[in-house]
């Protein structure tokens, strides 16, 4: 999307054909720098060091990292190689496995000579198709927002409250959660962005807010602990997250927080939505409070914040007793009781088994 | 409560028998400083700079600035002046004002030769029933453990979540929502105590974590997004908070994010409990989320974070890019549909308007 006055996406083919650039989103709210990668080391880094974060634009960048190495070198156990070193990176991340199998798979019945370049397609269309998909995700929750406007007096912006960040900067362009404010914008209907700063890690208040800023959209940052006050007082029109993944019963696993949103969405009689490419679906897991493992990860990411200080140096500064201890689980679990409804590629779905089914019903099939 | 193997009020009388000493709260957690107060401007900067917080804790400042006053000049003039001085420092703090009234009630009757001395011993006076009010709330709190305790298996501890600070640094000592702790501590009983960090302010990880970390008390830091988390999994056996005013129905306005915690409560079966000196009451109030205007504050408390870095220096950082706006409600209502139970010094109230016409039925009388 924009940043000022022109368009980016997160990652893209360098002018020279092979290498690569990519926003390096550590330092961002703070400064926006575009670095040019040209070695699957660089690139090993920039999805380890977490310069590119998000499962759709990991994989996008895993496929550019195959691509280079295919150029240098086609053979089996370069492609072997390559598909380990990455992996290797972040093992978690379901979608970088998913980009490297398919690239592996695709480029292992080729003869040599022709892998290099069928790999470079097939990363441009891995980034191509996570963008269709977005915009898919956009143009269903458009809708949404429409109806919402079309309730409101001329002029009155729509507001809408998000968490974390499911915004462009996760993915190749529009983001999931974010999409539909894009269009919305683009098809000319105000709106204002409640954005959460989604502690411990404020990706709300470093990204979202960046992007909505870049991008030219009304919004306001406010802590995790105001969206209740705002939804009493009928500042919120709607909710809408991403989320990292979605048990076939609906229910779904996100950042840390999204489950007292959805509470007091419930309470207040604002509609939750959550916005989400099918394959994050996993038809799998049933009861996603019981089933999913939630990941606990360091208490420094809760004792010490980052940011920039008046001298323009973004540092580290400790908010608690050295002597305090912190528990930092990364996600929660929204019981699907709670979602108004499942923003897909193919249209919105009920939180429930006969929800997705519907839209899924070959996948459904598949999974049973 | 204890700093390591000492006890400590936040305010007491020095050893000279007329200037006070106090714990000046901005450095904390980071620097535990005592200082010395030893005229009315001085206590004047104090409050107005928030070296102490907390209404009790105002409330005491403000009448000891009273009577150091009183000792240089106890004129008619000289009363009045130190009112209008210290009541203007925080002009919405009702206990500040309840404090100055009370003082100029007693001495104005009083010949000039007898003020000094009767405004010293009511100094001292309402700093020992505002502890022996918190002392109460904890003995009645003390019972809900108990019977918590009850259910465990021998040495397992109770685990009570808390939000913002109602410790003993609001106050003079025990606190409000923390003396129930302490108390249990002093009994015995084995507590772990989760600490909401508190955004924007920060008072959780800031002062309630230091509290505990200086008693010995087991505590962990959590972001203010985990708690509905913890709920769902069993790991929280009570919500404990104190608040700002509680109206005749029971409603609870607090420090933002309290609604957020009570509604994963009650979707957990979780107690939720809140206490409160009975002056908090306000008997003219019903319904708290239409009535009670909820204070909108700097969004730099949301973009600057305070906290120490690494070389030592106690700085701010800012988290969000410039050209984002903040908002910053400071309070929310907790309606009493939410909470379990309302803790005072004369016992547990139902938060209803017939269950605290009960315990303080010449109260609701006088208001009526």
């Amino acid at each position: 999307m924009n940043v000022g006055d022109r368009h980016y996406r997160t990652i893209w083919l360098n002018g020279d054909g092979w290498s690569v650039d990519l926003i390096d989103q550590r330092w961002l709210p703070h400064d926006f720098r575009v670095v040019n990668v040209n070695t699957v080391d660089g690139i090993a880094v920039a999805i380890r060091e977490m310069w590119v974060r998000g499962a759709p634009l990991i994989g996008v960048a895993a496929a550019c990292g195959v691509a280079m190495r295919m150029r240098e070198d086609a053979s089996d156990a370069a492609l072997d190689a390559v598909w380990e070193k990455l992996h290797a990176t972040r093992p978690t991340a379901i979608n970088l496995r998913w980009a490297l199998d398919d690239m592996r798979n695709l480029l292992r019945p080729l003869p040599v000579s022709q892998r290099a370049a069928a790999a470079y397609r097939r990363a441009a269309g891995i980034a191509d198709e996570d963008v269709e998909i977005n915009r898919a995700i956009g143009t269903h929750g458009l809708e949404i927002i429409r109806k919402i406007a079309a309730g409101k007096k001329p002029g009155e912006p729509v507001n809408i409250l998000t968490h974390c960040n499911a915004g462009w900067l996760a993915t190749v362009d529009y983001g999931t959660a974010t999409a539909p404010i894009y269009l919305a914008v683009e098809a000319g209907i105000p709106v204002h962005v409640y954005v959460d700063e989604t502690r411990p890690r404020n990706q709300g208040a470093h990204l979202t807010a960046w992007e909505m800023a870049g991008h030219g959209i009304p919004h306001t940052l406010i802590v995790d602990n105001a969206g209740g006050h705002l939804m009493q007082h009928g500042m919120v029109d709607m909710v809408v997250v991403g989320t990292d993944r979605t048990t076939a019963n609906g229910d779904v696993c996100n950042k840390i927080g999204t489950y007292l949103k959805a509470l007091a969405a419930k309470d207040n009689g604002v509609p939750f939505y959550v916005a989400l490419p099918s394959p994050t679906i996993d038809w799998t897991v049933k009861d996603g409070v019981k089933e999913i493992p939630i990941e606990e990860r360091s208490g420094d990411e809760v004792s010490l914040v980052w940011g920039r200080d008046h001298d323009g140096a973004i540092r580290q500064v400790r908010i608690s007793p050295d002597a305090t201890p912190a528990g930092n689980p990364a996600f929660d679990v929204t019981p699907a009781r709670l979602v108004t409804g499942l923003i897909t590629e193919r249209g919105v779905a009920q939180a429930s088994p006969e929800g997705l089914r519907g839209l899924f019903p070959e996948r459904a099939r598949a999974a049973a």
